[in-house]
């Protein structure tokens, strides 16, 4: 049995909720916020970051470059076809590459503020830094956001998938963190359709759909969020 | 033949300079300084940060993560004993989280700060956003330091080596970044002797001497830099 340690708000953590789903993997889900620094979650990840996959009572497996690499190593070969890695290593670089963008870079100059700033904030009490929204930083985010959907865009131009001619990691790493954006309606969709095209075929897979139903207290989902005609 | 387009001071190439050395590679060196995004360096990698590796005419290999896959799937089997890649998936997992940490959380709390403030500032023009370190930034990154060594000498305590009982790329992930702040005399060893007994041991490997013998013109190493008994 897996056991994922997860925010349905965290943007990685929803990359890997996609990647189990489309890899057929039965799951229990933890919900930890982690702002709250929980002693038996930071014993299982000292870096108090999300998110952690266990597999019965094996050792965490942290963070969501370790957890896709672990279950391509795992189950990938058993799904076939539906494999979210290639075979090649020059396509497994370029798959790793963009996933690095999706959780590194657009996570941290875009994804990650909003959730953050709009999301984290209004559930964490004062003392841990809960509070409005800082507008300087969404004002950064929403002004960042425009670089990325570009790159995004000019790649599902050039390609069928982000990464290549096959569905990859770096499809779900990216559409997770997009999917966060477009709950607080932060994604600018109509500035470049071929990533809204792009993101339309992501939304409607089956693993989706748990990620659309979320919703959070107090916060309904902007309008287009789970509409898959966007 | 490889290439590698790198700075001397960024971690997370001297991380890849490390581990090709450690696997005997042959490579050339192409010094790139990021803050000038050089229009054929974005070209190669459009997210514009470094590491970048090319074999020969292939397409770019970008980032730390994916070179470090890439080059255990080319070369890791060819090494034999040496492979910094443990067998295991639940070791694997280990290794992967700790190179996160160092290449992720040690170098944008820690290292990255110390670096850009430091290094990099002083070869930018002030156009680019060169010009005197921020001491606001430098003294988070020096409180900072403490935690993450008094976590990476747990693990020296309880481990032969950093992600378990042999060699990995984590120890090279983590060693890389520390060398940059070690430079700077950033790095307070006498607070945590198991980490500066493990370092002490990472210094003396044939891999880390181009490391040592690096200079930056008009700032000289710390003392201690480059001498094996610190």
């Amino acid at each position: 049995m897996l056991t994922l340690y997860r925010h349905p708000f965290s943007p990685q953590s929803r990359f890997v909720q996609l990647v189990l789903a489309e890899y057929g993997a039965k799951v229990e889900f933890v919900t930890e916020r982690p702002w709250e620094r929980r002693r038996e979650f930071l014993m299982l990840n000292p870096a108090g970051s999300l998110p952690v996959l266990r597999e019965n009572d094996g050792p965490p497996v942290c963070g969501a470059f370790a957890i896709m690499e672990y279950l391509d190593e795992t189950r990938g070969y058993a799904v076939g076809d539906r494999r979210l890695m290639p075979d090649h290593p020059d396509a497994r670089a370029e798959t790793r590459r963009l996933v690095d963008w999706a959780v590194n870079k657009l996570d941290n100059e875009v994804i990650g503020p909003f959730v953050r700033e709009r999301i984290y904030k209004q559930d964490m009490p004062s003392s841990q830094g809960g509070g409005s929204p800082d507008s300087a930083i969404l004002r950064a985010a929403r002004s960042n956001i425009g670089h990325h959907l570009r790159y995004f865009g000019y790649l599902a131009a050039s390609r069928n998938w982000l990464a290549g001619e096959r569905l990859t990691f770096a499809d779900f790493a990216v559409a997770a963190e997009l999917s966060c954006a477009d709950y607080l309606g932060e994604v600018p969709w109509a500035e470049e359709e071929n990533v809204k095209a792009w993101y339309a075929r992501m939304k409607s897979r089956p693993s989706f759909r748990p990620l659309l139903a979320e919703k959070m207290l107090g916060m309904p989902p902007a309008p287009v969020y789970a509409d898959l005609d966007f």
